[in-house]
């Protein structure tokens, strides 16, 4: 058994798929856990395992210092937090229901008019993962507030904090998601484009592997680029690549396979260079990046 | 000094940017070298550093056993290999010239009927970084002609033989370029995301990095479920993956983000829905990927 400090009660408020993962995790890890939801049978397997079902919303609050909650949407937060009955003030509340980084800063605006401390987080796991190393849960908001709690919060996963501003974990939750389509879409188009060539998607796999590691390890060196604001052409310039992607489109044309993403590509590279940008590096289009679609 | 089996002779035609660079590994690693270029100004620093300058493209084919092809184009190959006076019966054509995988399988065709072993292939790397391991190299065609000459290739980079087929190397050149311009398009996303809250691109990429990585190594199991056909939602289904999709375009057209990637990535994934997919894994998308655009 561990020292009492790891053993901080806590609240669980929404047993959705998650929810229940979340309280399953804090339970196994030796948390007093209370839990609440709307739909009340849901709480009877985690107090099966040992878990206090709260009467309601306002006592599950009151129940312990720290409060996770876990709902379909921020809509559903305020439905049950901002009511008639529940007080916030003084508690700690760590909201894992996804939203915007937008939603995630309105509501620690909210909770600190109701006195209550608060941290907004993203899961980046599914609820199997829960309560192993491999789930990545993603916290912003205040420091000493995270400090304070991560040792109770680490029975979810691997636990990070990315800075105060409470906007954080949303954006780096939907980032990080682009980057995975991103990877997986890339795999799926070479794996279609090797199809056709009688490659199987195994024997294809450990090269976009390769290729996907080897172009993460860039990342640090062209984000200096970004910082600095200057792109010079150290390994290839834009219209080089253009061309390539050219070659991409064609072939994905040419054996039937889907050819929007090559497509998309190509447009954003060649809204770069039409721009002025053709002899810098690619890093340059985070130009096009960060600005709305045009037309 | 290495023993004479790494001093094969070799001729290399085509002295852009990027035969230059090739010619100037082999001579660096010790083969005596034939050049050959339209400009022939172009062959003078070479010739310094000792490598022969052939009066023909006849004559410089018939100098080395083994003769690497780096033009512009297929058309520019023809133009100079399939020509009155030269002859490549009886040599080894190793064509690192870009192009697709359909010109490579005829030029293939052609070398055979013209009674040469040709192998294509195609670099995954720029001019400097020719002669370092760093420099990919990938060749397809009969692999005991691979086999014949790797040791003299491989004083180019990294050489590697994906195969019969000779148009396999521009397939995996131009899969794997999809998956670089990819993690770095999603990195870019990403960055613009993030700079939204100040954050710079130096502090997000560790974490981009991290992500592709991490997304890389799921590459090879999801090949499996591809290669049986069957895409259990083990992990998430795809119409849970969506609504997140949601939130990437929504955040990104709330910040002022370019939201076509998301979008994209959006779309494919609704097709893959509308098809009935909702409740399998994302990898069953490759039968989006695998058929051309709708509409
Ligand atoms: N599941 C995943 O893989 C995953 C991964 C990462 C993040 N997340 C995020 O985690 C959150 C929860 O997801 P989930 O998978 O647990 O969803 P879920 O299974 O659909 O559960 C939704 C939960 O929200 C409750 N709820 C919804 N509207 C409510 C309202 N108006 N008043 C009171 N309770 C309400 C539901 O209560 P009832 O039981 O009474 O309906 C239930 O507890 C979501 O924001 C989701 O995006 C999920
Ligand atoms: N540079 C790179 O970073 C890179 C990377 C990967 C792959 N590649 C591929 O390597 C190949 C060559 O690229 P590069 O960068 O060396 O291009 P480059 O600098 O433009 O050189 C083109 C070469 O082709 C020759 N050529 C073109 N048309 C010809 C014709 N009709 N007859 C005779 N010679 C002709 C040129 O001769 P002249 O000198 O007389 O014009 C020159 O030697 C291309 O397929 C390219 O896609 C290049």
């Amino acid at each position: 058994m561990n020292d009492n400090t790891a053993h901080t009660p806590v609240t669980v408020i929404g047993l959705g798929l998650m929810g229940q993962a979340l309280a399953g995790a804090f339970l196994k890890a030796g948390h007093p856990t209370t839990v609440w939801n709307r739909t009340s049978a849901k709480a009877a397997p985690l107090v099966a395992a040992g878990a206090r079902s709260a009467p309601t919303v306002g006592d599950a609050l009151t129940a312990s210092p720290l409060t996770v909650v876990c709902l379909t949407d921020y809509d559903a937060v305020y439905e049950l937090l901002d009511a008639e009955g529940v007080e916030p003030a003084g508690t700690t509340l760590v909201n894992l229901t996804s939203g915007s980084s937008g939603e995630a800063r309105t509501a620690a605006a909210w909770a600190k008019r109701r006195g209550a401390r608060y941290l907004d987080g993203a899961i980046m796991a599914v609820p199997p993962g829960i309560g192993t190393a491999d789930a990545v849960i993603l916290h912003s908001g205040p420091e000493e507030v995270f400090e304070a709690h991560a040792p109770t919060l680490g029975a979810l996963g691997t636990v990070t904090h990315l800075g105060e501003d409470p906007g954080l974990a949303s954006l780096y939750d939907v980032a990080g998601l682009a980057m995975m389509w991103s990877v997986l879409n890339a795999w799926l188009q070479g794996t279609a484009l090797l199809a056709t060539a009688g490659v199987d998607a195994v024997t294809y796999a450990p090269f976009a592997r390769h290729i996907a590691a080897g172009v993460a390890d860039w990342l640090p060196g062209y984000a200096e680029q970004i910082d600095k604001g200057s792109f010079p052409a150290e390994v290839s310039a834009l219209e080089t690549d253009a061309r390539a992607m050219d070659h991409l489109i064609e072939e994905s044309e040419t054996l039937g396979v889907n050819a929007e993403l090559p497509r998309l590509i190509k447009a954003m590279a060649a809204r770069a260079i039409a721009a002025g940008h053709g002899g810098e590096q690619y890093p340059v289009l985070i130009e096009e990046f960060g600005k709305p679609q045009e037309g």
